[in-house]
């Protein structure tokens, strides 16, 4: 209670649940949105609802698009034969702004997990070995996060994967463009240096 | 642009602009809350969208309510007598919060400003004088934010108010509760001595 109208608390209990707003923050933003009504909060309502009306997963690869095959899937310039393996769609979005890959991607939608109880069968990793087996594949990437259950989960794919003709690779670990040693923890450092190469 | 689809992406740009969010926390609250359409995208879109149409500016104080007069202004257990004056909505809420003012509220709708042109005719100030001169007022509670911009709208409400039978009170200002004199600006701490009571 924040001693106005019942339909206001509503809003704001609402908003205070999205990522990234408080309880505060979420009573600022009404405030501030409720005086662009016209320009702002209709629209967004609209856009909102389209969008929880329309979205759905791809059948094939896991993203999330108002298509499915999604846009990546269905795009004829894209090369079919190399399949990015990212946990999430966060991840698959990260990669899709560098603008710097051309295959397709398999979201997993998590990694194993053994505090969470996330279990293979929990993951979409069966259908990653089906496009892996499919002749026009050549390379898979894992691209799961740099932590602890991200390459337990690649090192786990890499067996699912064993014995099919497809060849497997892991993209680089080391210093951060623009990186400084100094602040770098030493987990990155020792990566880095393992993984040198020549000049 | 983020690479997605196009009404994810008109969302996420969308989203951009509310008050406590950027381009990256957009982008990951939009993931968040696609994932939750049902429970939470529908239920807000509808809300906003119900807020947006029903809200109106309280004809009396200014305050932004479902209704007009706002339930501040139509609660019979409310005293007539003494009216608060702030700035904007958000310090109406924060007082009401506080659940210990029980008179009613008049709110400017910002400061009197030269840096940004806001001069006394774009203030709510003009319904404030006519509410002074009721009969029934006997307190008007100056509660303007502790700035420069507030303080000289302040003075000028207390110009305004000259020659009405009305008592004209600040709201006090000095070392906030649980506030160490260390971490307070010199502003406050002369305030507060010069502002001493008798213990």
């Amino acid at each position: 209670m924040t001693a106005k109208n019942n339909q206001i608390d509503a809003l704001i209990q609402v908003l205070s649940k999205m990522p990234g707003l408080g309880p505060r923050s979420a009573r600022r933003a009404v405030l501030q949105i409720i005086k662009k009504k016209e320009s702002y909060m209709l629209p967004l309502a609209t856009l909102l609802k389209e969008v929880a009306k329309g979205i759905k997963t791809c059948t094939v690869c896991g993203n999330l698009d108002t298509q499915s095959p999604c846009h990546v899937c269905q795009d004829p310039k894209r090369n079919p034969a190399i399949i990015c393996v990212v946990e999430d769609v966060s991840d698959l979005w990260a990669l899709e702004r560098t603008a710097s890959f051309k295959g397709l991607y398999h979201v997993l939608g998590g990694t194993l997990s053994a505090i969470h109880g996330i279990r293979p069968e929990d993951l979409n990793i069966g259908k990653l070995v089906g496009r892996a087996k499919a002749r026009e594949t050549t390379e898979i990437i894992l691209a799961t996060n740099a932590t602890v259950d991200g390459q337990t989960t690649a090192h786990y794919i890499v067996e699912c994967l064993k014995g099919i003709a497809v060849e497997i690779t892991v993209i680089a670990h080391g210093v951060p463009i623009g990186g400084e040693l100094d602040y770098l923890d030493d987990g990155t450092l020792s990566a880095a240096l393992r993984e040198r190469k020549p000049f």
